[in-house]
């Protein structure tokens, strides 16, 4: 047993009375547990608890913080920055049993779901309705983790992100209480906002039980198109204009030529290895049309060449199919490695000067990193492709990326703007945040006085 | 000098010490800051004080923390709940001096101001960059005081409301710390929401001077639209079906006939005393026609007459004149009246039966209460028309408001769409948030031990 707890004898005791079956020291369910989908190390818990209500959370959550055992949620695990990873060893509440739509009104374009329904689970049950949910982080993550990472995707830039489409949230605390952040009204101005401060706390204030979400009528016609530059100041400023002229495209991602180069030869296409953007538009018939035709123009005036364009259902699917493959493809160029997504986000005027350093700084060392980025938000993340038993192509990713954060917050962006701090980006909360970190804590101290919702997270100890 | 505050001259000696004519105790300007824009019974502070900086703002805090002396920000005093009323006396901080635009950005369409600019102020500013500020209270209110009440307006159902469009805060803690709550990217998953957290905290946890602000591009089109209908249902219809099939409208307004027979008054105009949207679209000019051509369509089905349709300037100016003049347009169905405006919000799906049920109430009252409403958020406002000197009418209005609020509540909205807590709905917290309540009293407890920050509002004492 773990010595980083000295009560867990107890806490295993008193979890297996009352949970018998659906708790576990499993060696081999602790090792699934133990790790996300990053490059960080795993670190394994003392048990895993499968609870079925809120109530058996709260139970749960009441144990632990009376005997001051560690508590990490757990959802489908696919975060990036070691976010779920118990480093302080304890319980893992894994919420696979929480994965029920509670509820769908058409008429309100909104539902409530448990935490462990994942994004694709919820836009298969709303899609007779001619529903969908927009937000598509690449994993098919629990819309419970998406809340709590504040994850968005491709479509942030039209639909927004998770702090923009949930409505309320039910959470329970350390200390087993149940709270409902807010009602299901679209806004209000009732109080302090309870829901934006639990969305992205990574499970350090309490655990997301229960999402209400808004939803979003299935658009009559959508198209795609995909555009290649000569440079990325030429992607970079067509993003630009397209959304200064208030065109409301839905998706408008930037590969780099690395990247491209990747896409192509893992699915065996013939893009040009070029900076590409690739688009869709949703609305009317017309008004799809019509957006295509006006960026295209705006494209052609930055040096676009070859804009193609189509509403084909076949032809839309493939071409997002090979960008969502891109981590599938990165890994390709080198068989066996890992990729080390990493994820700035700056103000969009200096996507194209952040991009271009870093792809210079990049080129000084012998990693490689194709980058892919949700544009329109001025997001990009790279994939350092790393051999993780290798220190030094560890050592080197570290300062690459190190670097590239310190020159996203030094254009007044962010370390990152959607997969959270986690333990990965610990060290640069300090460096945007600053003086706003010591308010963070005082929030997490009078949450959490026992520090034990997912410890050694966000805040460097 | 007030019995309520112990140390309160000792803390204006060291004031006047520090701001010299930048502070004052004259009795006209102390009632000048006593009340706000409702119906509410005004309150006179200490003293008032002109801060030039952060700093200046800064060094106030800590004199009153120091001497736990009550502090109130005051902006333009239009808010509606008494959410600026000093009502245990101490300093107000007027920050009339904190009106600059520091920063435009064309390229990220966004924008720095300090606090007290207004909305008209810096859409002034920004439109010849083609540029404008969507959020339109119905006073010309200070940015600061509209990012402090989560204010909304007409066009929240397309731009949303504060809590969307503030990027980033600078705020002033109690204890003097100058904190900035993020950065000026568009999303980040870096740490708590401390920018959505002091949105709608209503200068309860520090004070906001400085604000970043998303813009948006002036749409190449705009036309109006204007529609009758026999039964507020055959009206909300028409504003869900809408919703639901994503035609992005800018404004969709109801006013009932009550209110339309005050209009028509008012303006001398001659629209159907019935229950009437009012209707904006932006966009290309083929987009504005499809929509308003869609929205027609959807009218007719649900019992619309005389869908009038334009996108003249003029006409469109004079239509929404009539729309913001509402009003004025009450308080003159009874001279010499106030006008108590109400605020709840509910699921869109049940906005038809709370107005209809609130009007049979209201039918039984011997007051009158044109209604207003931004129907494509599902908020609504009664203005109730009374003599704020005759308790009788006081009462009453009263207890229409609480059945109101219970209504609302009871239909999983809430007890304030963008007006806020202040001291008018502090009652109705609790019914609202339950146990969220005492998550928000711990936040005010740690950010503000002492209680000094704008005392005796959301939360009853």
């Amino acid at each position: 047993m773990s010595s980083l707890n000295p009560k867990i004898d107890q806490t295993i005791k008193i979890l297996i009375d009352k949970f018998g079956n659906n708790f576990t020291t499993n060696k081999g369910i602790r090792n699934t547990h133990s790790k996300d989908e990053s490059w960080h190390h795993p670190s394994i818990p003392d048990g895993v608890v499968f609870p079925n209500s809120n109530e058996e959370i709260s139970e749960i959550l009441k144990i632990c913080n009376e005997h001051k055992v560690p508590v990490t949620a757990f959802g489908t695990g696919t975060c990036l920055e070691g976010n779920v990873i118990p480093t302080s060893g304890g319980i893992v509440v894994d919420m696979e049993k929480m994965n029920s739509v509670l509820r769908v009104s058409q008429e309100d374009l909104d539902c409530t779901v448990q935490a462990r329904v994942t994004r694709k689970q919820l836009n298969d049950y709303v899609k007779d309705l001619g529903l969908f949910f927009p937000i598509d982080p690449g994993a098919d993550a629990s819309i419970g983790g998406m809340a709590a990472t504040r994850a968005s995707g491709t479509n942030a830039v039209r639909y927004g992100t998770m702090r923009e489409n949930v409505l309320n949230l039910t959470v329970i605390l350390p200390d087993g209480r149940i709270i409902r952040t807010s009602k299901r009204a679209r806004k209000s101005a009732a109080g302090y906002d309870l829901t934006r401060l639990f969305v992205g706390s990574e499970g350090t204030l309490g655990i997301i039980s229960e999402v209400s979400l808004k939803l979003f009528g299935i658009p009559e016609s959508i198209s795609s198109a995909v555009c290649s530059f000569n440079s990325i100041e030429g992607a970079a400023n067509t993003v630009i204009q397209t959304i200064q002229l208030g065109i409301p495209v839905a998706r408008i991602e930037l590969l780099d030529d690395v990247q491209m180069d990747a896409v192509n030869k893992y699915s065996n296409l013939n893009y040009p290895v070029k900076d590409t953007l690739f688009m869709e538009f949703h609305g009317t018939e017309n008004g799809v049309k019509e957006q295509s035709q006006l960026v295209q123009e705006i494209a052609k005036d930055n040096g676009g060449k070859d804009f193609q364009w189509t509403t084909d259902l076949e032809e839309r699917n493939k071409l997002w199919a090979a960008r969502h493959d891109v981590t599938y493809a990165s890994k390709a160029l080198r068989p066996g490695c890992d990729i080390w997504a990493t994820d700035v986000c700056v103000p969009i005027s200096k996507l194209a000067e952040c991009i271009s350093a870093t792809k210079k700084d990049l080129s000084k060392s012998s990693l490689i990193a194709p980058l892919v980025s949700h544009a329109g938000d001025g997001n990009f993340h790279l994939g350092f492709i790393i051999d993780r038993d290798n220190p030094n192509e560890i050592k080197e990713a570290e300062e690459l990326n190190e670097r590239l954060i310190m020159r996203a917050l030094s254009m007044d962006g962010t370390c990152t703007g959607e997969h959270g701090i986690g333990i990965g980006k610990m060290k640069f909360l300090n460096a945007e945040h600053g003086e706003g970190v010591s308010l963070m804590r005082q929030i997490k101290n009078t949450f959490d006085p026992n520090n034990i919702m997912n410890p050694g997270k966000i805040f460097t100890p």
